[in-house]
C-alpha cells in the first residue's frame, strides 16, 4: 500500500481535544437540562432511505442531501436533520406513549458550500414533544431551550418568536398566492439578518415579482414591535380578516401567556420579521440570538410542524421542538473567552520518579481515582523536568509524586504548578487540597 | 410528494427513550472513567477521503466500506473503525504532545450482512495512547479498560491477553512464511470461539493448506495455559529460536509485571489462542469475555499498532488502543436484568390539577428543578387519574401536584406511587423526600 496523504474532506473538522474538552463539557451541561424536564434520548442511524429525507426541505434541501447507492444498491442518504428521523420514528413506532418528549445530539450532513462558521457536518442538539398541539408545548420547548442557555453561562441572548399562520394572514392581505410561491418569499424574508432590507427587497422584486406597494406593506408590518402577549392581541389590523393569521395571533398570544406566567418573559421577544427557511413549519416559530453578536446567526431555533407526520401517515401527529447549534455556541463562548483549552481531562498528574517506584505510583494513582480524583499517570520515569512540563502544558495545576523519601514514609508529594509551593502529606490531604481547590485542580 | 412508509434499513436501528436512557447513563460512566486516567475527547468527521481507510483492514474491510462519489465527485467512505482516523489525525497534527492519550465515542459503519447481535451501524467506545513503546502504555490501556468494565456493573469478565509476536514466532516454528499467508492463518485462528478447534482445523487444512503436523503443533501451543508473567518467560520453546518470538514473550511478561503490581491479576489471563482479525496488529492484543456468556463475544478488545502511523508518515509511531463494543454489553446486561428500560429521565412527575393552576405548576417546576429535581411536567390540566398512568407507565415513583388547597397553603402534595402514600409537604420536604428516595426517585 502506497503512502496516503493524511487529511480531511473540505467542510469537514478534526476537534481535537483541546478544542473537544469545553465542546463535550457543554453538552453534559445540555443534556442535564434536557433531562431535567423529562427530554428521554433517542438514537437514530445516520443512514435512511433517500425517500423518508426526500421532499422535506425544499428543492435545494434535496440537492444537499448525500445521497448515494449502498452496497446493496439501495437508494440511501445521510441525515439532514434530526426532525425529519424523528417523525420517521414516531410514524414507525405507534406505541409510543404521547406526548412523546425526546432529545437527540447527533451530528448531520449537509452539503453545502462551505465557508466561515458553515460545515457540511455539524452537531445537532434537538428537544421535540410530539403528540401535544396546544401552546404550552411551544413553551415547554422555548424554556427547556432558555434554561440551557442559562447554564451554558451564554450572555445577554434573547429568543425571537412569531407564528407562521400571522404570516400567512399577511401574505393573504398582501395578496401572494400558491403554496410555492409563499414559501419562496418567506425563505427571501428568512435572509433579513444577512442581507438586511435592501437586499430582501430586490429579491422580493426581482425574484419573486412583488410589487412596490406589497413590499411598503409587508416591512411595514415585519418591523412593527410588539410588546408582550397584549401586543400581539393587538395585531389584528395586520392581518386583515385572514382567518390564518387571526389563528396565529391567537396562539403566539397563548403562548407568551405562558412564558410570561413562568418568568420568561424578559429573554422573549416578539419579532414578526422571523420566518425560518424550512418548509415544514406550521405556526411558532423560534430563533435566538447573543446580544452584540447577532453576526453569528441563531443560537437556538425551531418551531412547530404539525403536517410532517402526515407525509408517513394517513392521519396528522402535532409537534413542536427546537434545535440548538452546539458548535456556533462553542466558538461564540471561545470568542467571548467564557471557555477555555486544555488538553488533559484529569485532575492531576502523577509524575514517576524512577522505574522502581513507577508499581507503587500505579496503585496510589488508583486509590486517588476510587477517592474521586482524576489521574493521569506518566509513562515514562526520571527526567522530572519534561514530566512537569507536559503536565503545565496540558493545563494542569497540580502534579503530584512520590521519591524514595515519600515512599518509606507513605506520603505523596504534590506540587501546586499555580504558586510553586510543594508540600509532602498524605493521600487524604492530597484529595482534600486538590477537591478544595477551584476548578476541581484545573489551571 | 406521495406519502412514505416509515422504516429502518436492514442492519440499522433506532434506541427508543426505554432503550436509550441505559445505554446514555452506562455511556456517561465510561466516559467518567476513560477521564479520570487523562484520556481526552478526539471528534472526527463520519467521513474520510476513501483512500486513508483502504488497505488498513484487509481486503475484506475494503469491500465492506459504505463508499461512494461525493456531490461533487470525491471517492470518500463512512469510517470503519476509529483507530484508522485516529492515526490520519496523528499524522496531520504533528504539533500534538506525545504521548497522546484520547478516547473517541462515536459509531461506525460496515455494511456487513446482518444478523444476531451484528449490525451494520454501531458504537464505538476507544481508548488510544500514541507515542509510546513501552508495555506500560499496553497497561494503561488494560486498566483503564477493566475499570470501565468494574463501574458498569458487568459481572466476572475475564480479558484474554497474548503478543502477535508471540504468534509470529509460533508461525516461524510451524513454517507459514509470506505476509498474507499468515494474516490468513491468523483470521482463521481468530474464529476459534465461533467455530471450535475442528472448524478451525478444517479450514486451515482447506484454506491455508497446512499440514496435519503443523496444525497438530500449532494447538498444541495455542492451548496451553499460561500462569503470569513468570508462565510467559517460561515460553522460550514454543517459538523456537525466533527472534519475534522471543520479544513476544518479553513483551508480554512486562505487561503482566505492570498489571499484576497493579492489583489486576486477577481479571487478566494469558491465552496464546487469540489472535485478533485485524491485520494491523504488531504486539499485544487483547479480548474480554463475560463467564458463562462467552457466546456474546468479546465485549472489548484492541491491540497494539506500532507500524499504522507508517501508512500515513515517513517515520512509524507507536499505538495501543482497546475498543469497548458498548452495544453489545449493553444487550448483554439487559439479558443479566441488570440494567432495566424506563421512559422518563427527570425525578418526579408534576400533574397539573386544573388550567388555574397551570401556571403556577410550571414556577413551582421550575423551583424544584433549582433545587437539582428533574421534573416532567403534564401538558394536559385536569383528568389525573389519566397523568397518574402515564407517570406510571414512564417509570416514575412519585408525582407532585398542586390543588386549590395546596395552592393556598402554598405546599404541594407529593405522591409515591410504589407505597400509595400521598403527603402534602412544602418544597423543601419534597426535594428533601425525593433525593433520599433510593435511585432518586425512579421507580
Amino acid at each position: 500500500m502506497a503512502q496516503v496523504e493524511a487529511r480531511v474532506l473540505k467542510g469537514f473538522r478534526d476537534y481535537l481535544p483541546e478544542a473537544d474538552i469545553p465542546r463535550q463539557a457543554m453538552l453534559r451541561k445540555v443534556v442535564a437540562v434536557f433531562e431535567s424536564f423529562g427530554f428521554g434520548p433517542l438514537t437514530t442511524p445516520a443512514l435512511e432511505y433517500a425517500d423518508i429525507l426526500l421532499g422535506k426541505y425544499g428543492e435545494e434541501g434535496d440537492q444537499l442531501l448525500y445521497r448515494f447507492a449502498d452496497n446493496g444498491g439501495r437508494d440511501v442518504a445521510l441525515r439532514y436533520d434530526l426532525t425529519v428521523p424523528l417523525a420517521r420514528v414516531v410514524a414507525q413506532h405507534r406505541s409510543l406513549d404521547m406526548p412523546f418528549r425526546r432529545y437527540q445530539v447527533a451530528p448531520v450532513w449537509r452539503a453545502e458550500k462551505p465557508g466561515r462558521g458553515r460545515f457540511r457536518e455539524f452537531l445537532q442538539c434537538d428537544v421535540d414533544i410530539v403528540g401535544e398541539a396546544s401552546a404550552r408545548a411551544d413553551a415547554e420547548c422555548m424554556m427547556v431551550g432558555l434554561e440551557v442557555l442559562g447554564a451554558l453561562g451564554v450572555p445577554g441572548f434573547v429568543m425571537r418568536v412569531n407564528n407562521r399562520k400571522i404570516l400567512d394572514g399577511l401574505l393573504d392581505r398582501v395578496g401572494v398566492e400558491g403554496r410555492e410561491r409563499r414559501h419562496a418569499v418567506l425563505r427571501v424574508m428568512d435572509k433579513l439578518p444577512k442581507i438586511g432590507r435592501a437586499g430582501v427587497e430586490a429579491e422580493l422584486s426581482d425574484e419573486v415579482g412583488l410589487d412596490a406597494e406589497a413590499r411598503s406593506l409587508l416591512f411595514e408590518v415585519l418591523g412593527r414591535p410588539v410588546a408582550g402577549s397584549a401586543g400581539v392581541r393587538a395585531l389584528d389590523d395586520a392581518v386583515g380578516g385572514s382567518e390564518a393569521g387571526r389563528l396565529g395571533i391567537t396562539e403566539l398570544a397563548e403562548l407568551l401567556d405562558i412564558v410570561e406566567a413562568a418568568g420568561y418573559g424578559d429573554r422573549v421577544e416578539v419579532d414578526l420579521s422571523i420566518a425560518r427557511g424550512l418548509d415544514y413549519y406550521t405556526g411558532t416559530i423560534y430563533e435566538t440570538f447573543v446580544r452584540d453578536r447577532e453576526g453569528f446567526g441563531s443560537v437556538m431555533s425551531g418551531g412547530r410542524y404539525d403536517t410532517l407526520l402526515a407525509m408517513f401517515l394517513r392521519e396528522s401527529i402535532p409537534a413542536v421542538g427546537i434545535s440548538l447549534g452546539i458548535d456556533r455556541l462553542v466558538s461564540l463562548l471561545v470568542d467571548l473567552g467564557l471557555v477555555g483549552g486544555r488538553a488533559g481531562t484529569a485532575d492531576v498528574f502523577a509524575a514517576a520518579f524512577d522505574d522502581e517506584g513507577y508499581g507503587a505510583m500505579v496503585r496510589w494513582a488508583g486509590a486517588l481515582r476510587r477517592a474521586g480524583v482524576g489521574v493521569e499517570t506518566s509513562l515514562v520515569a526520571g527526567r522530572l523536568g519534561k514530566q512537569f512540563r507536559l503536565a503545565e502544558k496540558k493545563g494542569y495545576r497540580f502534579v503530584v509524586l512520590q521519591g524514595p523519601d515519600e515512599r518509606a514514609a507513605d506520603k505523596l508529594a504534590l506540587k501546586d504548578l499555580q504558586s510553586g509551593e510543594q508540600v509532602t502529606v498524605d493521600l487524604e490531604e492530597v484529595v482534600r487540597r486538590v477537591r478544595s481547590a477551584p476548578d476541581g485542580g484545573h489551571g
